[in-house]
């Protein structure tokens, strides 16, 4: 089964496919989607569209979200949200389960500590994985949302 | 010039089209499309092909949306925020322009009360266009919006 993690955001959506069997799972690609637009309908579409072309590509039967952290600003809160609309919205036209998570139960799972800084999460996301590289920042938040759907199945 | 102004909701999304030109403006259609889904990924799918539909039939020009008022319920605020996303996107999508309104604003415009009730606001559209029959509560609130705007004009 394939599973496509999607960390949404309307500058960098970060992206990570795995490949899953009854025994394990592999990372089999990962990347970030830059997105350029000016004004926030054009950027929900370079996202919608990035997403699309992914989503198309690889047929994921499960795509995992990150919930947008609701915290301090509404005005950012709404404009993540919205971006993570378009990739939920690409996800139903291709019938695909979709899961979420909220970014501290993604680095709770990721680094045993639900307040983790990015750097932390980034360096468990190499450790676990084995990567010879640290991923760039949206692809690690990425991967650890795998990780985190991963431990969960 | 025609102008569509949508009221984005995950169980009821009005709209209205208006025929604008130099000298004035008419209403040419108005309505609500019910959305059914079993969770938010496919209402967002059934809100975002009933406005492409609409979209691709009318081509409009100008497309007006109701900023969600992000007052009491953050959960609520956040799943008609993705609403709006989905028809924003829509939108991009034939390079329409997108302007936005908060609710508050809309009710001003066309009550001169920005804490108007939606009867109110019900009330005002239809004696403002002459209407016979008052329109259902959502395909109002369109027609309200696009009033908003042209005012704004």
């Amino acid at each position: 089964m394939r599973i496509i993690a999607i960390d949404p955001g309307t500058k960098r959506t970060g992206y990570s496919v795995f490949e899953v069997n009854n025994s394990s799972s592999r990372l089999a690609e990962c990347g970030t989607v830059f997105v350029r637009g000016k004004d926030l309908p054009a950027k929900l579409l370079a996202v919608h569209r990035g997403v699309e072309r992914l989503f198309r590509r690889l047929k994921p039967r499960q795509v995992v979200i990150e919930r947008p952290f609701a915290g301090k600003n509404v005005r950012d809160a709404m404009t993540l949200n919205s971006a993570r609309a378009v990739c939920m919205l690409a996800a139903a036209v291709i019938h695909a389960r979709v899961f979420e998570y909220a970014p501290s139960q993604v680095k709770k799972a990721v680094t045993g500590d639900g307040n983790a800084t990015k750097d932390k999460v980034n360096l468990y996301v190499s450790a676990t994985l084995g990567l010879r590289q640290a991923p760039e920042p949206d692809t690690a938040d990425a991967i650890a949302l795998a990780i985190c759907h991963l431990n969960r199945l």
